[in-house]
């Protein structure tokens, strides 16, 4: 790493795996035998065709993304999924089932709710969302159109760590901020969306994965024809994320972190180098008591570790602290308060020691 | 202009002034005195606080935006403005009148009548839009919501020199492919939008310029509750357009370009600049015979040069000739044929000429 750089603990955009941004930065006035920047080449030459066609096989190939399922490249973030799911897949009369386990998914009612009928299958608001619900807790409807969850809530973190029983019911999961952290059995999903700025790429791009059957059920709705044009998923299939011009360089760059991440060994490889890093981190936030998780302990985010202080004082004092020796961005969201360290895939794990060693040092000075 | 950089004709994503990609390039590891790479920031921090103020200000600067408009920085491109501004700005019962000079204005139309009634205040698609309307040939509705226009038609090369007399009308346009190529009196416009990618930016982002009172009276109309929280404008006036996270590097490119066209001298000296390139490929055209442009004079554009060969062979003969010479992008759009240079802002005059010279030489060749 370079020594100029620190260590970005934000919650995304968030840090990128540096052999990804050397390259952009190597080929950024002209790509290689191109003779043009990657911020200015054509949508639709041959090269961009091919930056695109290697991003979507790097995602099929880590998630082993089956030939049913789409892979679209949309803007507006996880947000305008948000409302381009209800608007596609909740037709009049029916109702859709959403599990509640912090500010994102409520933020993803609010949005279906103008649309149709919602259900809540679970939510623990009143607790400040501390954890995920057991199986028995969740209140399905039978004949859903889908159940919703956001299976990593950022701000609070809290994270599936595996997807609950659903049983027959279409799952569309926001994924944002664990996407490809762990291992994904994408075919036990309808869809799948992740906003790209915490462990896919730079902001700007929102992946997409969807279900062949879902696009086409979609477009049967009577109201499907007066959604806006780029709020249908039957626009972005047959032009593969084209219809309009797309952000190309933030494709290019989710290409390079992804083959970045091919070459580490994929998900399996990664898993086992974010189980490490977390725990180093909630071992130390467990070890004295002068520290406090966030989150129930089965219900623990690997990717945003949300933890206190023994009073608002002195987590002011850690945030500034922190920032003056090199870690920035550990001030937690107002609405949980305390700190958050979000430590995604690119996040190294030198980081995770430095800020280890740094709690132990405050806590001595402080405890 | 380094030597391995060709002359990119594309109608966009285009050329990029060479100094903002150079600033980007080098700061692309880390930004100076920040630590972080610009595509790794917080869009909440201090640092892009300052990028994004700073990009709005030269927007603001440029044009002399007045105080009552908010710049804004939206997703979606010019397609999801197509579907905001009559979602927002045609309440129903209410209609707008819609000037139709090509492929874009077209499909702001279509989008439009999903949301409520249009009126076709001119069109001459079948001439295959060759120019815009005069005065007298506007059919506007008076009470209309609404009057939209894309003042540029980048497909068929159809540009408004200057905006005609709309009356007391509320202005609505699509400026995407000559923001900036001219001098432009906001304070004439209600809404002004344009995707980045053509003369303002990189891919990924599209500036709106709008009138607080619009803003204001979208939000009284009863449907606009139900609006998708990322299409309402509302949303993204009061966050200064970071309700969720903004594609960050799309919008720093955008500000390098803007400083870049601030110290040229602004809208005045690029217009100089526009013109005399664009006389030139004209002057051309129009010199034997041979070429043949597809607009009628008067309206031809200066950003997008549209012409014919005396046949189909010659036409794909000259455009991969031209690229063997280190000239792409010039193949026309097949809805008008034949040949397109796209001469942006940021495209040089070097580059006008190196085409100029190479029309003599083909017509020698082959006239």
């Amino acid at each position: 790493m370079a020594l100029e750089r620190i260590f970005n603990f934000a919650a995304g955009p968030a840090m990128l795996p540096v052999p990804a941004i050397e390259e952009a930065q190597r080929d950024l006035l002209a790509l290689p035998g191109v003779g043009m920047s990657v911020l200015e080449i054509s949508h639709r030459s041959k090269t961009f065709e091919a930056i695109i066609g290697e991003c979507e096989a790097s995602v099929r190939k880590l998630a082993n993304v089956p030939e049913n399922y789409h892979v679209l490249f949309l803007p507006g973030g996880a947000t305008l999924q948000f409302s381009m799911v209800p608007m596609n897949l909740l037709p009049a009369g029916s109702w859709a089932d959403y599990v509640v386990t912090g500010s994102w998914s409520e933020k993803a009612v609010k949005e279906a709710k103008k649309v149709g009928a919602v259900n809540i299958a679970f939510t623990d608001k009143a607790e400040n969302y501390v954890r995920v619900p057991r199986a028995d807790e969740l209140k399905l409807t039978p004949g859903a159109a889908y159940v919703h969850l956001s299976t990593n809530e950022t701000i609070h973190g809290v994270e599936f760590h595996k997807l609950p029983d659903l049983g027959s019911a279409v799952v569309v999961a926001d994924t944002s901020s664990h996407m490809f952290s762990r291992p994904i059995d994408a075919t036990k999903y309808g869809v799948i969306y992740a906003g790209a700025q915490k462990n896919l790429g730079p902001a700007g791009i929102t992946l997409v994965i969807i279900r062949d059957d879902l696009v086409k059920k979609a477009a049967e709705n009577k109201a499907y024809a007066t959604l806006p044009v780029m709020l249908q998923y039957g626009t972005h299939v047959p032009e593969k994320s084209l219809y309009n011009t797309p952000p190309v360089f933030a494709i290019y760059m989710t290409g390079l972190a992804m083959k970045w991440l091919l070459g580490l060994g994929g998900l399996g490889a990664i898993d086992k180098i974010n189980e490490r890093k977390a725990n180093k981190l909630y071992a130390e936030i467990d070890r004295s008591g002068f520290y406090r998780g966030h989150a129930a302990k089965d219900s623990r985010s690997r990717m945003n570790v949300t933890f206190r202080l023994p009073n608002e004082d002195l987590e002011a004092k850690f945030a500034k602290e922190a920032k003056a020796a090199g870690m920035d961005g550990l001030k937690g969201h107002r609405s949980v308060g305390g700190l958050r360290a979000s430590i995604y895939n690119a996040f190294p794990e030198s980081g995770v020691d430095a800020l280890v060693g740094f709690m132990k040092e405050f806590e001595k000075k402080n405890g």
